[in-house]
């Protein structure tokens, strides 16, 4: 291995779930090398909406692309969860100073959040104790203008890095696909109340055997909530969601209490 | 179709993340067919560790293998999660009045609801606005027994029967393996803080080349707090934490807003 790590230099673990080629994760690559040393495991596929899947019934390969002391990028065939896991406990020198994944082609915005893969590398980090984002762009056109995002991550990993998240803790951070300059902000928000409207496409293969691809429309049900992400999102801010890892819903734990009867 | 729904019935779906060979998914189908008509889409193979994971590169296909008035059965070749949504928007006459799912081969406490299939596929209930509950029983040994669980279940079914859950939260049951008349009844928790310690498993293959196997230990974080659902597995009650679809980390949104100077 070709990378020599000061004690001062940052040891950065990036992923995303779109795969080595995508654009943004090549926009994000540039900008964390603003910051320190990186290290890249990711898939040569995408891995949309895989969750925090965890490969268990295939054995995890992993391939060494480029070797560099700046940067080192792995092919590794599983979802973004195994990714960070094998990165953090087979491939790294050390612990990383920060996880970072993305950036997303697409919003993570809202209940997203559940099912993103991108997300799921960020919250894995945070289990780890690590300093952990995730990053999106709102925009699913072919082909999005990622550079857009930059000076918002460098401000959002500034602010890290002056102060650590806490444990269990990371952030969702979503940018609207608008002009720079039309930008407004920042907004640290919560996750808006929505959920997916699915539109099933049924069709037919050449066997005359029926078929679905999975679509569907995002419904907010609070959009005029102006602590959401969506809201952010949608009137030109970019939104920071501090997620847990913790899924209980505390609020409600009374009063299961005396439904039970407990 | 052969079932015939009226109005009184109650309606039941029914999914896992074992297999729909799985011992524990026929527990809970006996139990749940005293509550009502049940619609059961699963898996051929098992789906462990798909967390919310959703299938959006390949077609889902749907094949009908049991049909009677009072149980349907279907192979979907998805995860947990598209079996929930393809159930609730193709297969089903009317919303289900209930998703319930597992009893997954292990336990889903802590952190482990992250990674989960089962609870996953809970938390697709709810996003869908329907009563919706998670079975687990804590044992990995080949082959358990599962009928220590059908009292809890009942139990848990009825309480949710006379007051409904909020929208966005379920329920997450975890049940001790030990024998019935030592379990000393229900506590309502909140999820451990604990983390995967992971010890991957390197082996080299006929070729010569290196592959992973992911292997772990649970880490419980605070193993005497007595609030929590490890505690309560490990001290002989059964676990009922309120799950919910929002992963924001409310009470550290006043802090980050500081760190953001915003």
């Amino acid at each position: 291995m070709l990378m020599v790590l000061e004690k001062e230099d940052k040891l950065i673990l990036i992923t995303n779930d779109d795969g080595l080629y995508a654009a943004g994760l090549r926009t994000l690559l540039e900008v964390m090398e603003e910051f320190g040393k990186v290290v890249l495991v990711s898939t040569i596929e995408s891995m949309s909406g895989m969750s925090q899947a965890l490969t268990v019934k295939t054995p995890l390969r992993v391939k060494l692309l480029e070797d560099s002391d700046k940067r080192r990028v792995y092919n590794c065939n599983g979802t973004p969860t195994d990714s960070i896991k094998l990165a953090v406990n087979q491939l790294l020198e050390r612990k990383p100073d920060w996880v970072v994944s993305g950036i997303n082609h697409g919003s993570n915005a809202s209940v997203s959040v559940l099912y993103s893969g991108t997300m799921a590398a960020a919250l894995e980090g945070c289990l780890y104790g690590i300093n952990s984002v995730g990053f999106s762009l709102n925009d699913i056109s072919r082909t999005p203008d990622f550079s857009v995002c930059k000076k918002y991550i460098r401000v959002v990993m500034q602010k890290i890095s002056s102060e650590s998240l806490p444990s269990g803790v990371c952030l969702n951070v979503n940018i609207p696909a608008i002009p720079e300059n039309e930008i407004k902000g920042i907004k640290i928000c919560r996750q808006a109340r929505g959920s997916w409207k699915e539109e099933f496409d049924k069709r037919k293969d050449p066997m005359g055997r029926s078929y679905y691809w999975l679509t569907g429309l995002f419904e907010n049900q609070e959009p005029d909530a102006n602590d959401t992400d969506e809201w952010a999102i949608e009137n030109g801010y970019v939104s920071v969601v501090p997620v847990t890892v913790d899924m209980t819903a505390h609020w409600y734990i009374g009063n299961l209490k005396s439904q039970f009867g407990l």
